[in-house]
């Protein structure tokens, strides 16, 4: 019987409770288990070891590799918050605020090393069927962070562009865990393609919540909206936005984040007043809806029984916080 | 016949020539090529295929390895300079210098990746007997730049710990290419350890030589000189002089590099006179030959043929710029 999504999340961080470091130099190695143990939600390893137990393959043999995507998601973390001058990272300060840009660099670098010493736990044969994906996972994601940078930037960026970015950002890192859960697993080609997909597709539509959210979400739930509005970033909302809008319009949704006569409750509801006029919000929720539907139908056309699916269907669900 | 130093780096130049890098993002891209192609003496690959030659195995088949080491040198070289705040690397603008720290990290960090690529082309046996070796080079790598800025606060660095220091900064890699080369070749373990130990305290050698320049080169051949002094930095001498000193010397050493009232050219000669006192340039050179001719004689006890060895050897007199 394989193990539902809590039973692999408690797997996972028991594994984790038994990671350790060197003591010393202190100021690399001890940044690395505070980030580590700072929480989150764990999704990445939890989806490799999914994807490894769909397939028939034990979550004990891919747990290294599931080690090496978290602490490999974690040095991005680390990294970024340096690029983003970002202080605080889930609810504590970031490594960069606690330690400075110096020590969040360098021990950032022995965690992206460390990543790659748990992915050469896994042996031999193991290791040369998974590094490759490891690999052009790891470098997509930092193609997605500069992109990310890059838009900051640009005069204008198009909704294909603004994919293209997320998929690398944020679903290159689902798409290949689960593609190096499955291919540790012994799934076919046509198989590991499709488990592929799986994860990219519900990557952007988690992404594309995300974003929504931003502005829709519902502040009773503790959600504190216009945060992207206010610091003037690139989402699928302002880019399908853009597209969307009349020059004056335009200038509005360019500059309003920036004017200074303008109380940020204000700012907001500037931006928003524009999103509403162009319907920005049904077309993210289409295009939520379209990526999410996608994401399940992959599973369906897998070659294993359905019933193999279920924890990755409940995976998926609880990633888009919907009961069914 | 094995292939010279000059041959094998030749062989290396046009390898590294073929080195190509997807287009975009530009930004994370271009840095890379520039820091590639920006010269250096690619001590590291030349000596992990010198080694590879050593133990009979080819060049062509550890390749990818020595790719592997140099494009993570050059990783190094893009962080310490954020790290150090250095603008100038090999005579041009730093990759900090030229785009700026947030290009330098996460250019960096592809290249990181990108090393292991370099690896990974290595194939399945190959890449699981020296994947474990890279790491653990590239980790004391981390560790001996972490240690040399924990010393630049610290209020007494003993000579040990300095040596510490230095074998993890600059031998860990020389030592971890030479290895690596041995590996790949099929060397004993025997002989992987002596060719560890040869290029552990021939890059100690260098380093010491490296620091005994800075305040004893020769300035009719280019060299600066002083300027670890004027930065306040720990070097062996520094480190040698501080142990030996009186409580008045020691404070003159401490505190001369931050006095406004002298220029530079009076900064130097005030350390140097105390260098001069305590006889550390005597000390320096003892330890720099006992260093070499331990390597040296760590060839002397390899089970393989001395001829096999007589390229390691140049490569050693080269390093240290010595004609015999």
């Amino acid at each position: 019987m394989n193990h539902t999504n809590d039973q692999i999340l408690e797997l996972f961080e028991a594994e984790l409770r038994q990671m350790c470091t060197p003591e010393e130099p202190e100021l690399l190695y001890t940044p690395i288990i505070y980030s580590m143990s700072g929480g989150g939600k764990r999704l990445r390893p939890v989806l490799l070891l999914l994807a490894a137990e769909a397939f028939g393959g034990s979550a004990a043999d891919a747990m290294p590799a599931a080690m090496a995507v978290e602490v490999f998601h974690n040095f991005t973390l680390l990294h970024d918050d340096i690029m983003d001058n970002a202080a605080v990272r889930r609810g504590k300060p970031s490594v960069f605020a606690k330690w400075g840009g110096n020590v969040a660099i360098l021990s950032g670098d022995a965690m992206l090393i460390s990543a790659y010493k748990y992915l050469a736990c896994l042996g031999g044969d193991k290791l040369s069927r998974v590094i490759g994906i490891f690999n052009e996972m790891a470098l997509e994601v930092c193609e997605g962070q500069q992109y990310d940078m890059d838009f900051e930037q640009a005069e204008k960026v198009s909704v294909v562009d603004y994919i293209l970015m997320i998929e690398r950002k944020t679903s290159a890192l689902l798409s290949g865990s689960a593609t190096i859960g499955a291919t540790l697993a012994g799934a076919s080609d046509d198989d590991i393609k499709k488990i592929y997909r799986f994860a990219t597709e519900l990557g952007l539509a988690f992404q594309l919540q995300d974003d929504m959210l931003d502005s829709y979400g519902d502040e009773a739930l503790g959600k504190k909206i216009g945060g992207d509005i206010l610091e003037g970033k690139q989402t699928y909302l302002m880019v399908q936005a853009i597209s969307r809008a009349t020059d004056q319009q335009r200038e509005v949704l360019r500059t309003t984040h920036q004017r200074t006569d303008l109380s940020d409750a204000e700012k907001i509801a500037c931006v928003k007043a524009i999103y509403d006029e162009l319907d920005v919000k049904h077309a993210t929720e289409q295009q939520i809806e379209l990526r999410f539907e996608r994401a399940l139908s992959v599973l369906d056309s897998l070659s294993i029984a359905s019933e193999r699916t279920l924890h990755l269907r409940e995976f998926a669900r609880n990633l888009m916080g919907r009961k069914k």
